[in-house]
């Protein structure tokens, strides 16, 4: 178990008393104290339950300083120095620790460097260094993964904060601290109107945002914002009924058609008047994620704003499109003084964000942080850095690949029309849904048409939602973080992303971790939440910590050693060495290519799949693991057991040629490591139910992280699909003649992901994807000319 | 989808609006009010977060009364009545539904009848119904499973209430409001002086409690209490490290061991003094469930005590001994002003409970519930009743089986001695660590010694742990709660305890969910928080709400059908009629006896298991399915599928005439329901993540309910496991001859389950259980005379 941490910096020991003093752990004169009373007033310092001496003397009585005597004891003895494992066994019980259990009273330090938790070098703890050790002790990460200062104020140490007369941001090894009341947060309702007039009733489209701000900005401070645009803020309706049947033929494409997408209906800015008045509405939903929350303690407003057709706003949702882009950047502007806003929805009354200070961070998961990254690429004022967690850059890799109608997992049938209306949660207010109706039905043609879902081709639909398209326009700081194991926003969203980024002269960082569709500000291996801290005090604060450059551009986590990560500066192809993998007779993937000849399987599409009445997940583990009664269905090749382990980085890239028996085809490959074994858990197990406090009394997070699991006879690294009707163009769908031979080229989902000795690489070939792609309701034979097929990896 | 509700009861319409006028939903004046202002005055409180008039009818004109016009419309024509389906459509979306999606604006009672949600049976509403009409829906079950005026309670309709100069417990329909300022909760721990010495240190030991009371107790309010005694409060100790290795064979019993369990050492009881300090320690641990949060935002403390030997206290555990109910019984003789209690372990200042009315229920799950159990059976002053769920009613039945070490599910290798140590929590302030563990290791010794895992027998330190033979002495109500598919704590332990609660002349009640081991206070088929609240109502504070009769005794949760509950009298074999199954060739289950023979299985003990290195929970999915490579291991007997459905209840019995190849064997037997079908979830699942709002900005919790799940190929009704050496006696052991045949008769955990048509019937008769049993290192043959082997049910 590794506690790595990387947003602790490095403060000298003047600025470390200095600090130490003004957060009231030292007092000024401490000068003039003896060691054992300072010892004494310093750890009495870390019991701010202990509300008398009597009962922090109870306290650090019952605390061992070795094997024999209490911290208590030896400060009764009036000591001039203690040992350096005297203080670390405190220190291990504070930061959670159990003593026989976790560690031995007569060696401290080896659960210190067990845990990668950072510890004074000096035999003595005396006057001398025992600020350092204290200062050190209180940036520690305790076992609940939060610093041990956090600890503090989940604990209440800084309610006195709570009543400052000139409530300010208070700082501690260059992060923000939670000294605000977070039991008189001011929760508000306002409507901001926008230039769009999506719904097209000759009004500008009114959104609705919610503002948790601390109530000390009603006391003069201006505070920064972390801001969401969260489609799903007001609900959302049940689409369940309305999913696209996957369970459908392929279309032949004979035809590539056009779509052309409609200019944004833009009316004319309002200029804000000077009316500020009081909203007239509170806010009564929650916040959703708990990153927010944890700067919302500590003074940073939160917003939340479902944008365009949710829940208090006007519009309909155009899923993916400039409009959603648009809205979501509205929202910085008025937060920034240049637009209106109204305290109802009946646009008589103005008021301004007089309390926020113009700076502004996005972030959020998902369809979130897909908005963060659109927003960025407007290079709105304001907007000073945006953490962007496993989002979409474009939309047609989320919801198509290569020619293909390819579904995010578990999420069949699912498109941009189902989104939208999944989202439209202004339906939710029933005069509104029957006033809107009509027209959200027109405009969810429009995006049926634009889809189209009968060709499964890139056109300008797709082209007006590829965020990528306005990297160049990004001017604030970027933080991306992504799931290696996303199936949802597959990874090449972030992959493509990162590669135009490093073009620009803004700083970007990435963290590559080993959950699916999940965050990772709760995981036990790496203290992101702090990191983000130093990130957010330097971006939005001015503080100058020295955040844009305390840790390595890219860090991914490991997938075979759990608490590791692994320092990159980029994550591409080069990072490797390019292997060629043939795929030879007798299932055999080989460097060496053999006499290899043709190969055919029969693909029944969602028959058996039907038939077997099996959920997509049980399918997948058993079509790729190999089962007997799924291998008519596929080809598969499998190199020898690896002599040594191997790192696969980059997007492997494989050549298919291909005959189908129709006119028409779909192509999968994945790319696994088989071998039965115990791998890490595929999701973050709780280590801490409820473990982690955001602030004092103030919503709790679980501490979680990847943990080894019983054996899997294999993982997934990466997938890819592909129309056989664009072999020569991923773009324009040519006809294919059945029997004849087409060769294939395609990139797979990029990767990061380490094969142990004696484990093997294994190509699966097939068609019909159970969980991603449509399922023919006729039989398909394909053929493959294996001398002509092969897989390159980049292995590193 | 089915919301029953049993907490709403019957008012009178004088008193309907008594409590209108009183929550301010209603002026005193109504009489003088036009329909139309009522109606607009009605609604608009509905909507405490909208502040203004401006902002009331902004919300009001989005709210569709018909498919025409908006509620807000109708006031404005100054209506003198509105139709039954204009009401109801704005109350549907009060309730959350959303119109289009959930219903028809055309037919709203649709909905509600689908639902079984209450409505006024009236064409129109007007000046004479509405206040029916409206005291109705606010005490209907919103889609959030809460009560609307819960959910008026989390968008802060109370919040004026908090002000109050006198405050005072205000309830609506019968139940409790959250009218308490939940930011102010008052946190404080105090040190309960106990009579015991568990450590023999010469001192009596110290039990920390955690009390969390409004702050409205500081204005006199005398409050009641929920106490929790949780052994878990104070953390736990990893002992994964220290648990009892089950790979080992079984013993050949040629003696039952005898042990005397000690008297507890205890002393004199102080004699209060008047001193009355204020407490020197603020609480820093959270409330870790959420009914009693619940309670604690409508006015009740919450108090929690760990216990003997938890973190804070002095002692050491006794798992499941008459001092863990002693120390437990403690508390709420400190609550009711019985005992003495410190501020500090310095045992130098007593404090009081003086803001207690005097009255406490206990609740809790599991070991925490058997506390509950425990307590009860004292019969102690002030405990008013009980609410215990999935709770122990004797140890034997959750560690041992008719002779054998059985282990609760996923709990190989526990028993009292490590569950002990788990929660020996005071082992955390490590001075107390080193001072305790000596005394503590020899008590374990102890421990090991009366649990006895060699033989596995009943004994005196058992019958120690049988809260059963202190019914007798219970003199609270008494709230059983317990899932039918309960593999930790198994179903016997409340049914057993059930059969003895009927000879008393107490309440009782008992709800059998379809769960496992979990709560079942979020469930959307049934209100059981609201029920719980009349219940308190009634039993605490002294309403008359006729809490005790307004359910029926039993209450058991379908397993077919979601959504569905039984009203029973009583469960027990009685309920139906008993039906005996024979043991035939060809693995036949037959009401009619055929000339059957004898039939071996050989068991290999842990071998196979370990060599396939899977989970337990897969060993019972592939060995209870019938998979080809357990087959050897086993017996199975079939029946014909079911022409049509049967009801189990109650226990079923086992005969079995049966031979070892050893002098000692262990047999298990496991009766499932056969046939791939999609049967309801095993846990109930996120209906509403988070949707539930406990009180105002105070914690959540989320929707949950077992709903339909991929099609699997059987379910375990009920499991039973014997000692073949306990043939003749469950509590003494014989010698057994290898190859000689014993009739083994004992009876399998009790159930309530239906199997539906079609499906088979099955028993499965084995010997090794991976995950309960031990598992042996040898072979071992076991043969069953099928003519004199039979199981008997009881069919409804």
């Amino acid at each position: 178990m590794k506690y790595n941490q990387y947003g602790r910096i490095n403060v000298g020991q003047a600025d470390q008393i200095k600090e130490l003093i003004a957060l009231k752990f030292l007092p000024a004169e401490y000068e003039t104290l003896e060691f054992s009373d300072l010892l004494g007033l310093l750890f009495g310092k870390l019991f701010p339950e202990q509300k008398t001496i009597g009962a922090k003397r109870q306290t650090l009585s019952a605390i061992a300083a070795d094997e024999t005597q209490s911290i208590f004891a030896l400060i009764e003895q009036h000591v001039t120095e203690i040992t350096q494992n005297n203080f670390y066994n405190v220190a291990l019980q504070l930061l959670g620790y159990h003593a026989g259990y976790d560690y031995d009273l007569g060696n401290p330090l080896a659960l210190f460097k067990e845990h990668n938790l950072p510890f004074l070098q000096a035999n003595k703890i005396n006057q001398e260094n025992i600020f350092n050790a204290y200062y050190l002790l209180l940036s520690t990460r305790a076992k609940n993964g939060q610093l041990l200062i956090d600890h503090l104020a989940a604990k209440g140490y800084f309610v006195p904060w709570f009543k400052a007369e000139k409530p300010q941001f208070v700082y501690f090894n260059g992060k923000i601290l939670p000294v605000f009341d977070t039991t008189k947060i001011i929760r508000e309702v306002i409507y901001v109107e926008s230039d769009l007039d999506t719904d097209h009733d000759g009004q500008k489209d009114l959104l609705q945002a919610t503002i948790f701000r601390p109530q000390e900005t009603e006391q003069n401070l201006r505070v920064p914002i972390l801001y969401t645009a969260n489609p799903y803020w007001g609900g959302t309706n049940d689409v369940d009924d309305h999913l696209h049947s996957v369970d459908e033929n392929l279309t032949e494409i004979k035809e590539n058609p056009v779509y052309r997408q409609p200019a944004p209906n833009l009316k004319e800015k309002s200029v804000p008047s000077t009316e500020n008045a009081v909203p007239e509405e509170t806010a009564t939903r929650n916040g959703i994620y708990s990153l927010n929350e944890y700067f919302l303690a500590r003074g940073f407003a939160n917003v939340y704003a479902g944008g365009i057709g949710t829940y208090g706003s006007d519009g309909v949702r155009l899923c993916g499109s400039v409009e959603e882009t648009i809205c979501a950047k509205e929202i910085i502007e008025w937060l920034t003084g240049n637009r209106i806003a109204y305290t109802t929805r009946e646009r008589t009354t103005q008021t301004k964000a007089w309390w926020s200070n113009g700076n502004v961070a996005m972030t959020g998961k998902s369809y979130l942080g897909t908005l963060a990254t659109a927003v960025a690429t407007t290079g709105v004022k304001g907007l000073k850095t945006v953490i962007s967690e496993a989002a979409i850059s474009s939309w047609y890799d989320y919801y198509r690949e290569h020619g293909l109608v390819i579904a995010p997992v578990l999420c069949q049938g699912e498109d941009t029309d189902i989104l939208a209306e999944l989202c439209q949660s202004n339906f939710q207010q029933s005069a509104d849904y029957l006033r809107n109706k009509p027209y959200f039905d027109k405009v969810m043609q429009a995006l049926v048409a634009g889809q189209d879902r009968t060709t499964g081709q890139y056109n300008d639909f797709w082209a007006a939602r590829n965020y990528r398209h306005n990297v160049k326009n990004i001017k604030c700081s970027f933080i991306s973080v992504h799931g290696l194991n996303d199936w949802n926003v597959k990874p090449k969203n972030v992959y493509k992303l990162w590669h135009e980024l490093q073009n620009l002269p803004i700083k970007h960082k990435l963290f590559l971790h080993q959950g699916p569709h999940t965050y990772m500000n709760n995981l036990q291996s790496i203290d992101f939440t702090d990191m983000i801290n130093l990130w957010l005090a330097h971006e939005l604060l001015g503080v100058k910590n020295g955040a844009l450059i305390q840790w390595p551009d890219v860090l991914v986590q490991d997938n075979l050693q759990a608490d590791t990560w692994h320092s990159e500066q980029t994550w591409s192809n080069n990072l490797g060495q390019a292997t060629t993998y043939h795929l030879n007779n007798n299932q055999q993937l080989a460097k060496n290519q053999d006499a290899a000849s043709i190969h055919s399987f029969e693909d029944v599409g969602g028959k058996q799949f039907h038939e077997m009445n099996i959920s997509e997940t049980e399918w997948e583990k058993q079509f790729l693991g190999g089962t007997k009664s799924w291998l008519d269905a596929q080809l598969r090749f499998m190199s020898e057991p690896l002599d040594f382990p191997v790192t696969l980085v980059g997007r492997p890239k494989v050549h298919l040629r291909v005959s189908s028996s129709l006119k028409k085809g779909q192509l999968s490959v994945a790319l696994i490591e088989l071998g039965r074994r115990s791998r890490l858990s595929a999701v973050p197990q709780v280590v801490d139910l409820n473990g982690q406090e955001l602030g004092y009394h103030f919503g709790t997070e679980s501490l979680k992280e990847f943990q080894p699991a019983h054996p899997t006879d294999f993982k997934l690294i990466a997938k890819g699909h592909q129309n056989i009707q664009n072999y020569a163009n991923q773009r324009i769908a040519r006809s294919v003649t059945p029997g004849e031979f087409y060769d294939l080229e395609f990139e797979l989902q990029p990767t990061y992901y380490t094969l142990p000795k004696d484990t093997q690489l294994a190509l699966v070939v097939y068609s019909t994807d159970q969980g991603m792609t449509k399922r023919p309701q006729e039989s398909t034979t394909y053929t493959v000319d294996l001398a002509q097929s092969s897989i390159t990896v980049y292995q590193k």
